[in-house]
């Protein structure tokens, strides 16, 4: 089949074998995978993440056994099919599967396991990810998509859960306030999740004038444009003196500073944007106002199926966020193209 | 009165006005007052502190107004007083004191206030701290210190408040389990406020066997040299598993990177010490792991009268921890002294 196939940290289209479902799994077709921010950082600087990784392990858990429960690393000298925000439909099955049937259409978490254990759909030398005509995946894991709900938003359902997850871990409640720092998918997954669950006002920040559009038909009360208005100024204009979370969904070296300086006493900031670099800080500014920085990544499975659900039930609009559309072979081109926050948001793989 | 006074960030002994107490003040005379590690750091980094809040509060708040809740800064070319953990006797009521004496035995908060608004004792032009003879305290703060209690031990009412607080701050609870890195005076502080919570086991890091001493002494479990095992191996041993919170109170750069990478998934970090420099971090490790970080000072008004409680009732020993007792004249030294952790935990000026 045909997949964009990752080695040594480049990119390059390719024929590679069909997977093949194992007991408990199915094979299914690729049929919208949408391209993650956090696929052009692995490319970027995924060697250098790597190698503190591996740094920090030696140093302080050199003597633990491997955890039975993480995910296998994939080597990077062997290829690697990325893409984990998949909607798919079923085209065969495996030994031993009784509730998906060739023809059902699903989403799921894209993590698969098998008698060696879990491995991550997408950052994995055994399965490949949606950036390819076809994956297996585990029934267990799988959630039917509820007729007529368009494969294209299906495959939203993950990122949308990476900004449900976020407010979630953020200990947000209604009565606090938020600003939402960069407004790419992340971010505006955050918005929407924020909306979910009734929190207001919540200011936008964004260098781009299409993604503030979004972040507004998202649920942004205010955007503003950091070149013209620092984000913590338009929020005083609306919500001074509230409860304030903070959203970092920029992910580069220097946001989680200007986000403490910009905070006002007791802010809590939730960084889900992925820097993959090292950062600074200035301790004193965290200490001063008692600050707290909470990380987050992923969701929980319960946190995934509330984000099909909300996009099902037209609880929140994603629509609007898908900004292309590529070939498996335009794989590489588009990974080029989302460097320009102007052009797009969210481009879907539609092999 | 004599007093050790800091101007343009020096610190020099000198004879200075004895304050004069305000309408609801009175003046008392110093009986111990500790050298606090945040003093030290005032006079190696209180410029480039002061250099750093300016350009974030010129960039994010220049449009604010003064909060009038929020100490007056002092001016480091006029001079300081500083000293904010001490125990005092009355000598003096100012206009309309009605519930101190003169002879009560006190502490307070170092906080003062007047028709201007609120004055950090210790840290403020008006208001001299507790490196003099005389300092000036509001009725309203001060708490009475019970009978029988030694002004020394009362005199480390402030310090222990510092771990109550920070301790609440991190929201641990029993069935946690907590690593302390540095068992300086904050970090011994955070331990004996851990014990007073129930929380074990206790895994106490510093370089010093002294301070090792004084961590079992006051409620490690388990203590490290950090050259020999890190603490996160000697926590393995005794509590792997269970819930975690590190308590960073070593303050210098580094050191939230170090907590962060030895940190298991869900970790939360605490940071009690004071860094005044610029610090880094991989915010990879971070999001990995799920972890979060609590910024953590002072105290609240409870926390501050709990602790001189746990201290009356004997309920904590702190009296290990003062190692030594210095005149006025010898606070400069005392500072000098203080950089050897083999020799001090807790330095007290005794007028």
């Amino acid at each position: 089949m045909r997949a964009a196939v990752m080695t040594d940290w480049e990119l390059r289209i390719a024929d590679v074998p069909d997977p093949v479902p194992g007991p408990g799994q199915v094979l299914t077709e690729v049929l919208a995978c949408g391209i993650c921010g956090s696929d052009l950082h692995m490319l970027q600087h995924g060697a250098e993440v790597r190698a503190m990784s591996a740094a920090a392990e030696a140093e302080y858990s050199a003597d633990l056994p491997d955890d039975p429960l993480r995910p296998k690393v994939f080597d990077p000298a062997q290829g690697t099919v990325m893409g984990h925000e998949f909607c798919c439909r079923v085209v065969g099955l495996g030994e031993g599967v009784t509730n998906l049937r060739e023809g059902d259409v699903v989403v799921s978490m894209p993590v698969a396991f098998d008698a060696d254990g879990l491995h991550a759909v997408g950052y994995s030398n055994r399965y490949p990810g949606g950036y390819a005509e076809r994956i297996v995946l585990n029934e267990m894991l799988a959630l039917p998509v509820p007729d007529g709900v368009p494969p294209e938003l299906a495959a939203m359902t993950e990122p949308l859960a990476v900004g449900v997850h976020a407010v979630a871990k953020s200990r947000i409640q209604q009565g606090d306030t938020a600003i939402v720092l960069g407004l790419g998918p992340v971010g505006l997954a955050c918005v929407a999740a924020l909306r979910l669950l009734g929190i207001g006002p919540i200011v936008g920040a964004d260098f781009s004038p299409r993604r503030r559009d979004l972040g507004v038909h998202l649920g942004c009360d205010v955007v503003v444009d950091p070149r013209d208005e620092h984000a913590i100024t338009a929020w005083r204009r609306v919500a001074a003196g509230r409860p304030l979370g903070v959203f970092e969904a920029v992910g580069v070296p220097g946001m989680i500073d200007q986000a403490m300086k910009m905070a006002p006493r007791d802010t809590r900031i939730l960084v889900v944007g992925v820097c993959m670099q090292q950062d600074h800080l200035q301790p004193m500014v965290g200490i001063g106002k008692e600050l707290s920085i909470q990380f987050a990544l992923g969701y929980q499975p319960d946190e995934f199926a509330a984000s099909l659900r909300a996009i099902a039930d037209g609880a929140v609009d994603l629509a609007p966020l898908v900004t292309g559309r590529v070939a498996i072979d335009d794989v590489p081109r588009a990974f080029a193209d989302l460097a320009d926050p102007e052009q797009h948001a969210k481009i879907l793989v539609v092999p």
